[in-house]
């Protein structure tokens, strides 16, 4: 596919995501948008492009997916009901100790396939395995930043110190490499499985590389309260008081702050990754995203892994994520439409690293299109709020990454789904005969 | 079309919603299920039977939305961040005054069209125009229990004297008059905004002809601290002295009550109209569903109206209600996941006062199926999970409702959607001018 050309009914426009152009139009040449605006004015400039008519359609900046462990996609639903003890050491772990790298592959394939049938162009992974992940990512077309996880006891490296052997030499060799669509970041898990010795070294590898550093924090109570005990602070001014935060942090979860903590994050390069499904659905909590945004705090959105939310969707993500903070902050307010779309798309693209000014003409061409055919569209009072509390994942239509078109009219554009799926289905049959499900 | 045989990859079976039957098929006479099992048994039943071949996807008993305020989908999106008072004053009511009964007959004709979609057979409904609303669901072809709302000041009757008239003329004429898919009971719109004389002939008329009470309780708590101010009770307490749970009560919300008042709904014929989405995006708060459900008290799950959510389907709210009782219980074993469908399902027919043993021999055929398609379906682990908690509402292909096919492969049987759309989106846009906005 060449230069494009693309009609829809309603555009999102602009780095707010507040400005909606009806039957607008936009043109992307190589990876950027250079026009975009009412159609018959944008019509003026149309030469060789191909075209898009998406005229019952609406065209929004594409989803980034901002926390998700990708091959988690094989083990969808094997445990929604049991507490973290038992879903960790009798499902996750047992299953995870005996995916190869070629599972992860397949499983990470999969995770393409749905961001993408969701409308999403990007995501932000803390995983093993991160080179299968990397090799599908790459067939799939769409960004990543890929944070190998520095953990104890990895089915891809074993002890935590051959993994952090590994993923060094992994980061160290990728990081140098900048790639338009994929980048790495270091992923120590948290400060509670991480010894303070290897965060250091971590934390000079970051600093050596200009890359962040990708880790869960705060994430449950009995996570704080042992880190008072053990580490004699709180997870977040722990890695504060050993130097962490003089690099760029990209914290998962942060559901139960304190405010010396809200003071770090605010005085650092900090970016929560808020991930309310699986925090509910984990019996975690609610994290106080309103009071973060207020302090100027950095948030972006992600789903979390599908063993534990179960799906990669980001519109249905940010729909709770809306409601939640409406509902914790007791104040409906809180959480404007424009800016939950932000959330979901800009923010997350810099939490990724990657400029995004949503669809403004310079800005990079990452584009999402919905089908306005179900009747929860209608009337359109306000396309947005319809977005936002309304639509629903298999809305979307089209996925533009990068300028190029991976998903077009439902269809993919760069994977095979039916070999993918065959061959998941498999995996994850062959793995839970092994563990005796 | 006449009877029908149906073929599927799975069929959540049985009156519990816990046998998962794979490559199975389902044979319909009438409104019955008379036959369900695997595919090569049930074929040997099949006779002269239309044949519905959906073998990439699921069935499952249809959902019932069990608590809104259909014709609000004219207001879908026209505020969604302001206060009770504001959104009220400033939007709410604005709009419905100027609501004829026309607009109301479309408005509920659209939202008869997004349930249909997104694979709702039947709701229970508290609103004026009732009549209105019964002409649209007649030509839909689903169910309906219609509790005509007695208020102050509607645009059909004016003040509530008249409203309590004509609502008692409407409900005594038709509820001797039983009809298989729509039928009457009465709404009281809640303890505080209908003054006790009036309560007390309703009671007397839900007693006469043994239709329920459809009210709103203990939504916020302002309103529960002004009912002990006011009525000297907390409302459901308040109910309950004057009388009015002899009779089947369908409370909507109970999102704050007392251990008293939850012994009261144990002891009388109480149902719970539980509204996840509506309650934390209107800062209500969460109900404690898990403890209702471990009295024993009867709980069906409803979106609220459009004004307040802003969509009618089913599969969002069931995935938000599930996660947030496990958030709320601090207990990832709560709601597990054949309860959560049944809630959505079997007790939504219970509340709507029609017996469903789900997709079941002898049982009434109302059936809803879902594509596969979608990458969020795969794997297989457990499709009931993947229902649950990955599925959307988009996916949902057809609907039977009492035997007979009102959407089949994503199109509609029954409804002209072009019309109904143009239309509601032209009185969306006149009385929002009218407003002003």
């Amino acid at each position: 596919m060449s230069d494009l050309f693309i009609e829809c009914k309603y555009i999102i426009a602009g780095s707010d995501c507040n400005t909606i152009i009806r039957d607008g139009a936009i043109i992307i040449e190589n990876n950027q948008i250079v026009a975009v605006g009412k159609t018959e004015e944008v019509k003026k400039l149309l030469a060789g492009h191909d075209k898009l008519e998406r005229t019952n359609h609406i065209a929004i900046p594409s989803y980034i997916n901002a926390h998700t462990h990708l091959p988690e996609t094989l083990l969808r639903g094997i445990c929604d009901n049991e507490k973290l003890d038992t879903w960790l050491n009798d499902f996750i772990w047992p299953f995870e100790m005996r995916m190869s790298s070629e599972d992860a592959y397949y499983g990470a394939l999969l995770g393409c396939l749905e961001l993408i049938e969701a409308g999403v162009a990007g995501f932000i992974d803390q995983y093993f395995y991160a080179e299968s992940i990397e090799k599908a990512v790459t067939e799939a077309g769409i960004r990543a930043l890929l944070c190998p996880s520095v953990f104890d006891n990895t089915p891809e490296s074993g002890n935590l110190d051959n993994t952090w052997k590994h993923v060094r030499n992994l980061v160290s060799s990728k990081a140098s490499n900048k790639n338009n669509l994929i980048n790495y970041g270091i992923g120590p898990h948290a400060p509670y499985s991480v010894p303070e010795d290897c965060l250091l070294e971590i934390k000079d590898l970051a600093a050596k590389y200009s890359i962040p550093i990708h880790i869960h924090l705060n994430e449950i109570v009995k996570e704080v309260e042992e880190a008072k005990e053990k580490l004699g602070d709180t997870p977040i001014e722990y890695i504060h008081k050993i130097g962490l935060t003089e690099e760029k942090i990209l914290g998962a979860h942060c559901v139960h702050t304190t405010d010396r903590e809200r003071e770090i994050m605010r005085k650092s390069n900090f970016t929560v990754l808020h991930n309310p499904q699986s925090n509910l659905k984990m019996t975690s909590g609610i994290a106080p995203i309103y009071k973060y945004l207020d302090l100027g705090i950095d948030v972006a959105v992600g789903t979390d892994g599908n063993a534990s939310n179960n799906d990669l969707g980001m519109i249905e993500e940010l729909t709770t994520s809306a409601m939640l903070q409406k509902y914790l902050a007791n104040n409906p307010k809180v959480m404007e439409n424009a800016n939950v779309l932000k959330l979901g798309t800009i923010y997350g693209m810099k939490a990724l690293g990657t400029e995004s000014k949503g669809i403004s003409e310079n800005s990079i061409a990452d584009i999402t299109i919905l089908s306005l055919e179900k009747s929860h569209w209608w009337p359109q009072n306000d396309p947005l709020s319809n977005l936002i509390y309304s639509s629903s994942s298999s809305d979307v239509t089209d996925l533009i990454v990068n300028g190029k078109g991976v998903y077009l009219n439902k269809e993919h554009q760069s994977l095979d789904k039916e070999r993918i799926i065959e061959k998941c289905s498999s995996i994850a049959h062959k793995i839970l005969t092994e563990m005796g499900n």
